[in-house]
């Protein structure tokens, strides 16, 4: 058999045989990068014997201060490769703290993604490598020799929108083969981001799986919808086809997807074995789903026991006119008079949306409604957010 | 709103407004590639200041010639992008046929991707941008505003194997909402492919939506299991985590993965709503997964009635021993004579396998065993699996 593979790798390989650009493929087939080290440092490496300087950006670098408009900020460091007599550069970093990392070549000024790693993420337009240094809570985010969730692509019908949309639904081990019903999280995206967002980048079925074989978290069914109205399903995935995406489409903030929020708990409460009761259901978002949850949770008074607002964009807004942002300070005020077992706050303290969550804070204060509230390291993150994740889901359903 | 929906923007890309690297970042925002036009000619296009050589090579131009040890064999064409005065680099192609077509960029003799098309597919360890020229059949690979099945990623237990599997499946549109049963496809990947292949790179649930929707399919489910039964997920997606995948990994083609199969079906069958006989099961492969697919329906003799082979790895094997790869002939005669609906074999004109499946007629008709046979240009590619998925799936289940 060994002789038969053998001939499929020649043929396949074949090409490298003879021409400079193939056999610079065969050489880069051999990089291993990034290499992670027992003692958690990491090594980078790139076959580019051409270029003449390579540097690693990522989040696992020390920042570096970048002037701005708005004064000194922190963006992502750099580091220089070095180049051996193969054409092959090598960077090998410090001792790294556990996370899921991302990062990504600059190759004489282009920016651009490692090829010798296949993991992928993308963030709006952007795809960038990731990798994990194990340990802490890091191990959240890898996949576990543990029973496993099952993630779903499913396409629900929203008559609020007047289409078929595409929604991320993650069902909890065991679901399919019990007659039990169960809580609902609904976990949405900010700017930018869509169904795919929170199970890619959010690390949300392996941050279940785990917390749930760990005990520390009851088997939950989390649902990841779409909250660009004017989308069936994520760039590439719906009818719109392949485009670029952008950070923030048209309709995002503007109540429409709010009113029809309806749809989506309809649709899980008639299609999944769900306790389909106030205190079975959470709602929580990053960004501009941290502003979708602070309203539909409201807009929907006597609906949800635990609300979650993970760096929320809880801007004042001068131009809100429509339903769903009118009478917020009441709504506010029934939704706490109704009662809820959980608001939370969480926020970065170097976030842009900082202030903007502790002038929330302020309000909530003067109303006596109450909350949690948390504050991390950090600012408008990824980072940020599986954390917060992995902190919040334990306190629901209890 | 848009004053704070400004700010946010503005905050987001704050860096840009002093540091080079980040002002190329936002340069590198502004631009769109591949455009495609209404013609069906494409513009490629990258922001590349500091670069004196940008090529872009893939399966949309036309092939080269280049020299093997097997002779000259037909590579990927490359094109050159012209440059303008702010940094860009243009290329315009041809009026192109209706396909899904992938490529790479070449920079100053460094292959990567595109970074303004986050559209990518990994095959084995390489990813390439994607760009789908609509029209004829290229259509079925495009998401149409049609009723979608549900793809779900799921675990199953493998006894035979020893542990929990990672598995794909799609079940079609209102599956969920019926209470009948379906017909079930199994779809084996190739080498170097896995769980994820068929769902990515071979576009099956838009092939399946589509096919269905034109009433040229039987609704049925899909099952695309992963072929390497050392790993329990896809790379990324078991619990080897994060590694670089390879084109063949161990234990792939020793008769392991086909004596464990039986797990696979009896996972599906009792599992979901199917019709589990014979007259409801097919089995396709590519590659490898064609070599799988000749071996398990042969050792399962009287399991599926629709067998379809693309470009099957059907070579001899002088060191095949183990039980599975035993009494060939003599399980042939026996599958053979206990009948089945569709034996359907198809490959590529230059496939480097075309002789082996030939040997392998050659052999069937000795037998006087019945098959179709499928001849197609080209060679060992997706864009042919892809097409004989087309052409495979309407001739099952009538």
């Amino acid at each position: 058999m060994k002789k038969q593979l053998l001939i499929i790798l020649l043929a396949c390989f074949a090409f490298a045989a003879k021409s400079q650009a193939q056999e610079a493929i065969f050489r880069a087939q051999q990089i291993i990068s990034p290499e992670i080290h027992d003692d958690s440092s990491v090594t980078f490496r790139l076959f580019a014997p051409n270029a003449t300087s390579v540097q690693v950006t990522g989040d696992f670098l020390p920042t570096m201060k970048i002037d701005t408009p708005r004064g000194q900020m922190d963006g992502p460091g750099k580091a220089d490769l070095n180049k051996d007599e193969n054409g092959v550069w090598t960077y090998k970093s410090e001792v790294l703290k556990p996370e899921l990392y991302n990062y990504s070549f600059i190759i004489d000024g282009f920016t651009t993604t490692d090829p010798s790693n296949p993991f992928l993420i993308r963030d709006v337009a952007s795809s960038t490598n990731i990798f994990i240094v194990g340990g802490g809570h890091a191990d959240l985010f890898k996949v576990n020799d543990i029973p496993h969730g099952t993630v779903a692509r499913r396409w629900y019908d929203s008559p609020g929108l007047g289409m078929d949309r595409r929604i991320t639904i993650y069902t909890p081990p065991g679901y399919e083969n019990s007659q039990e019903s169960y809580p609902v999280l609904y976990l949405l995206h900010g700017a930018g981001g869509d169904e795919e967002a929170w199970i890619n980048l959010g690390r949300t079925s392996q941050i279940l799986d785990n917390l749930i074989a760990q005990g520390k978290a009851k088997p939950m069914i989390v649902v990841m919808p779409n909250g660009n109205v004017i989308q069936d399903g994520a760039p590439g995935e719906g009818s719109m086809g392949f485009y670029k995406p952008q950070f923030m489409v048209a309709k995002t903030m503007d109540g429409t997807y709010e009113s029809a929020f309806g749809d989506i708990i309809k649709f899980v409460e008639s299609n999944y074995r769900v306790k389909a009761e106030k205190a079975n259901r959470a709602i929580a978002g990053l960004s501009m789903g941290g502003f979708h949850t602070m309203h539909i949770s409201r807009y929907y008074p006597n609906t949800f026991d635990y609300i979650g607002l993970y760096s929320a964009a809880l801007m004042p807004r001068e131009d809100a006119t429509g339903k769903v942002y009118s009478n917020i300070d009441e709504t506010l005020k029934t939704q706490m008079e109704n009662g809820y077992k959980l608001y939370w706050i969480a926020i970065g303290k170097t976030d842009f949306l900082y202030q903007a969550n502790q002038d929330f804070r302020t309000k909530l204060d003067s109303m006596g409604m109450p909350y949690e509230y948390v504050e991390s390291e950090g600012g408008h993150i990824w980072r940020n957010w599986r954390v917060y994740l992995s902190q919040f889901v334990p306190l629901l359903f209890n």
